[in-house]
């Protein structure tokens, strides 16, 4: 049997939460919280599987949880989406973007990521037998380097996926790097997929320039969101598409071929506890307080501490660090790290395609304070 | 911008319920139950709920879910699959038979279908790049026809796509067919795929035929099940995929990055309740006499009943009603049947690529036995 994915293993996330279990390590690897959601979220649930929601929802995602998702975004991003033709619900954020590229790219079609990456932009586009294009960013600060976008773009080139905040680096796009790349699609044709899952957890009181707010980016994007992150419930796999008609009839046609559907409960209580802005507002402070606490953790160690704007992760530099390990490929740092002092992260290498080793490594800080207390402990060792 | 899927439009059971509810009609079109499942089942959901199952289960799905599903498997068809290698949680069936076909179609494959089929197969063939070869049912027993499916194999066919008890028809594989069906393939390497979500809803005291049955078949095959239409939880999606270790470590490789993981609440939920057969083994019963009452209704009307031996669908020839309408197009006619009589039904045609039309019309009769009345007085007005 030839393989569609031959380069494809199984995703760092399940490895690494594979081996922190096996360690018992402390899991600082895969993305998602250690702690619950807010209960009234699991009422809602429950009231919504009581009330006999339980059957296919529509296609297209239950209108209520469309209709809350349009007016946040306007609110926050000053764009309406119109939520019947605008606005698809998903499983998760990962569907979401896969769906995207299949409904958009056409075999031999180029499409443009920005390395690192997460891990499935890139099968996903094979999947569509479409052209990976890798352009990195900068490394060190992980910024977008404009002139190598630019020279990456062909008249093949289908589309670009953006991130911000950025997974793994928590780097977050500018006002005026938006703008820029908004004046560098203009005169093109090309589809903008952008991934905002981590919308937020933007720090220090910057807001999130996402896509829906440039009109230029908006009319030509994909816009992935994700529940789960944003409420805690990673487990769900509720997510959202916002994109212009057009874009969205053509993602529909693939979605609804692919999952259909997506959870009838878990939408209806979505929807109405998303009635409530406290949640989302009050997610930045949650967050920050989170990274300042990890932060100053790892400032007691030889870690280099690489800046933290947005997500919850925070990567670090090891090549400092006073232990023989750090001259492993990170790779197997994070294979050390995991087994022999109890905490499991993550390894920048996984987000680029030829592997490239920079020698830093990424720490989820969505976690409990004893959860992050006791990493740190242990971390402070090396 | 050019569509990946020119032909498709929406889906026929999204267009179907849509003109349902807009004309208040009786709607026995989309395949979907109109009566609640076992309160037990939502108990489950909210224990795991409450217990913190929120987050992301493993890729695979969870282990007992896992467990539960080989159990049975081997109960009911007496083959063991390994849980960890070779049982998939999926989202749905829809999405499983996608991945399968991205994980093992490469383009420029053929792969077979049998007309009628769901109307998810073609799409998806055309999304992995593949070549459809449309094989008909035999009209009127909708029975397979092994000369056809012989004649239509070429070097170039990598899958078959087989579904028992089969949607639109209720046509149910037997033994010998079975058996054919696997000489037929024993000297080839054709990847089968068995949609097999009306497993539990087989009647006149038959059993069911899997594919797990029959050694030759299983070690080629991708077996779909689905936990919404055996437990009238259409809305939940959650649904199985049980292959040989080395077809399931090709189908995770497409799955991580489609959907990447499964409801985690609804996994747990539905690992406790499979302990208990009695709800899967009393389902031939319970929907038989739904099937019963709703045949004798039909049997008071001028359309000419089809078989029913298995699913939840009832076809019927429209050709010797007293209307005019009997005429139309089957699309048209289910259009006039649903505005004009108050009664959604599928026109077959909708599950033929070339839209070849019989005048048959499948309803289905997942619904309480009042809605199923309510129709029938509808229907004998004709
Ligand atoms: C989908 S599993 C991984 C979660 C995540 O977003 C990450 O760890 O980067
Ligand atoms: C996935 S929506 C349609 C449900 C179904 O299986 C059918 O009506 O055939």
């Amino acid at each position: 049997l030839a393989s569609r994915l031959p380069q494809v293993g199984t995703t760092i996330f399940t490895v690494m939460s594979t081996l922190a279990a096996e360690h018992g390590a402390v899991n600082l690897g895969q993305g998602f919280p250690d702690f619950g959601c807010d209960p009234a979220l699991l009422d809602a649930v429950d009231g919504a599987m009581r009330a006999g929601h339980n059957q296919y929802p529509p296609m297209t995602g239950v209108p209520a949880l469309r209709q809350a998702m349009a007016d946040k975004v306007q609110a926050l991003y000053g764009r309406r989406y119109h939520p019947d033709t605008e606005i698809t619900v998903t499983a998760g954020a990962t569907q979401a973007i896969l769906t995207a590229i299949l409904a958009v790219v056409h075999p031999g079609d180029e499409v443009i990521v920005l390395e690192p990456c997460y891990d499935s932009y890139v099968p996903n586009i094979e999947l569509a037998g479409g052209r990976v294009v890798r352009v990195p960013l900068v490394p060190g600060s992980f910024r977008p380097d404009f002139d190598a976008i630019a020279a990456a773009i062909t008249p093949r080139t289908r589309a670009l996926i953006v991130n911000t905040p950025h997974n793994p680096s928590g780097m977050c796009w500018t006002d005026a790097e938006m703008r820029r790349l908004d004046e560098l699609l203009a005169p093109t044709d090309i589809v903008l997929i952008s991934d905002e899952v981590y919308e937020h957890m933007v720090f220090d009181g910057l807001p999130h320039h996402s896509a829906a707010r440039y009109p230029g980016l908006a009319a030509r994007a994909f816009i992935v969101s994700s529940f789960g992150k944003t409420y805690h419930v990673t487990g769900w796999k509720v997510g959202t598409v916002l994109a212009p008609a057009p874009l969205t009839a053509e993602f529909r046609k693939v979605h609804q071929f692919n999952v259909f559907t997506v959870n009838t409960p878990m939408q209806h209580a979505l929807a109405a506890y998303m009635a409530d802005p406290a949640p989302y507002r009050d997610l930045p402070a949650f967050y920050q307080r989170k990274r300042d606490l990890f932060r100053q953790g790892l400032a007691k160690t030889r870690f280099r501490l690489l800046p933290g704007e947005g997500t919850y992760f925070q990567c670090v530099d090891i090549s400092a660090l006073a232990v023989p390990e750090r001259e492993l490929p990170e790779a197997d740092f994070c294979r050390w790290l995991t087994a022999e002092i109890g905490v499991a992260a993550i390894p920048l290498s996984a987000f680029y395609g030829d592997g490239f080793d920079q020698k830093v490594v990424r720490f989820c800080f969505a976690k409990k304070d004893e959860t992050l207390v006791a990493a740190l402990e242990r971390l402070q060792r090396l």
